[in-house]
């Protein structure tokens, strides 16, 4: 039974395998935002504020921070930017940067146990993720690819997920600390995407025993109806065992998508949580 | 490579493991309809013709036909429905009773290749079912239960499945022509019940190497947003293996969760169908 742990000052939430999926809150992020990111070249985090109250509000567990805006300092933004967030709401944060002294900077503002976002398999990522995650007591998403790329054959992303597993032991991380992102490639373009991510999902869960956590709104890219794509996949991701993912919250069918998801594979008791969402939207509704 | 071809004069559907889902229209049933009953026992098929033609147009691929009025000729009633729906609408027909006679008088009636619904693991259900199957070169719809009950252990229903399979290979059936209904029970009963069917249906194409078939429905009796349910229900099926199901096709959601999940596991060559469906939906909220 692999528990990952996340902790704020307040909340403690767990990936687990007979747990409630966790959902994590994608919009604090300035990439492809163009007005965030000048909001908050000019420190003004109005926006991001804004996007932590109201993704928890629609049901995230755990909130992405990513302060990747190109030719600003992100080390310093990040700090700002997790001290703020961690004012406001009380979930626990994932730590989100391509860059190792933008991760160590919001790893330090953070009082709790974060998630960082993320380590792959190219040697110099490992070098430098994994001996942060250990330093800070973090969890850390794994991405399967390596210094050869992003593969399309899922048995080659699972051998790069394996081998991190490996690694972060050796650096003496648990095994439940690591999670499994099996990279999400748009269906438009790769026509396996989604069945390559469905068999790496329960694969890893299966015969790696880790947690895993996909950014799957990555599969619709390009395509009509993204909300539609994208709850689909997520319930069948659950049906797969995936334990976690990134989404944007406030998309309310993806939310449904999961929800009823979770009925189903077993994880609402009694259907609790299913009926509690149906009652709000009707609240919402008749307001 | 399991290939269920069923066909009407006009049209051949095939059922298999790597094709398009087949979406089986549950419309044309008066269980549960009082008006639609009343109906047809006094002779007036307007709804079902109606049914008939708005379920075609909905994207069904088969259409279910059941004439199941207590107190009435059920054979006779299924004769007449069989061939009224059948001079409207050229896709094939899944006849559909509990009743020998009144499935042995829709075979008779139909033109192509049918779905028989349904034979059950009961030895009286296989000694009358099976040969009407080989007599009229029907497919068959083999519901895991038997005179025990429906058992929640999905290990009893996968050996029903099994001896099933056995007993039709034995009355000369093709192994292929055989389709599996795992049988849904509703999840706020029973609450591993969507769990069991994930399971099951896997099993059954991995080991048995037959085409499976849901009435998905079920699973959402007495909760709220059934069509929520429903498509997340359904997207998972697809997710673990699922070939065919019968539902309703005029609820738009379940079939946005159908064209999605086939997208997501390479069902859907190019996205096509899922693009010709997004189109049609702006179409019908423009008009």
């Amino acid at each position: 039974m692999t528990e990952t742990v996340l902790s704020s000052p307040a909340k403690e939430v767990v990936i687990g395998f007979d747990r409630p999926f966790v959902v994590i809150g994608e919009r604090i992020n300035p990439t492809g935002r163009k007005k965030l990111a000048a909001e908050i070249a000019a420190g003004n985090y109005s926006t991001v504020e804004r996007d932590a109250a109201d993704q928890v509000a629609a049901g995230a567990h755990v909130l992405d921070v990513n302060a990747g805006v190109p030719t600003a300092d992100e080390a310093k933004m990040m700090t700002e930017m997790v001290q703020r967030v961690q004012r406001l709401v009380d979930v626990p944060l994932c730590i989100d940067s391509a860059m190792v002294p933008a991760l160590e900077a919001g790893l330090a503002a953070y009082d709790g146990k974060a998630l960082i976002n993320s380590v792959t398999g190219e040697q110099e990522s490992l070098e430098s993720v994994l001996p942060l995650a250990k330093k800070y007591g973090a969890a850390v998403v794994a991405i399967c690819n390596d210094e050869s790329g992003i593969s399309e054959d899922p048995a080659v992303r699972f051998a790069v997920a394996r081998k991190i597993k490996q690694r972060a032991l050796d650096h003496g991380l648990p095994a439940a600390d690591v999670v499994v992102d099996p990279l999400v490639m748009p269906v438009g373009a790769v026509g396996n995407a989604g069945r390559s991510v469905l068999s790496l999902v329960r694969r890893v869960r299966e015969e790696l025993e880790l947690n895993t956590i996909c950014g799957a709104s990555n599969v619709s890219f390009g395509l009509p109806d993204r909300q539609g794509l994208n709850a689909a996949f997520l319930a069948m991701l659950i049906g797969a065992g995936l334990t976690s993912a990134i989404v944007n919250p406030l998309h309310a069918r993806v939310m449904t998508g999961i929800t009823g998801a979770e009925v189903l594979a077993g994880l609402d008791n009694r259907c609790k949580r299913w009926m509690k969402r149906c009652r709000a939207q009707q609240q919402t509704r008749a307001a």
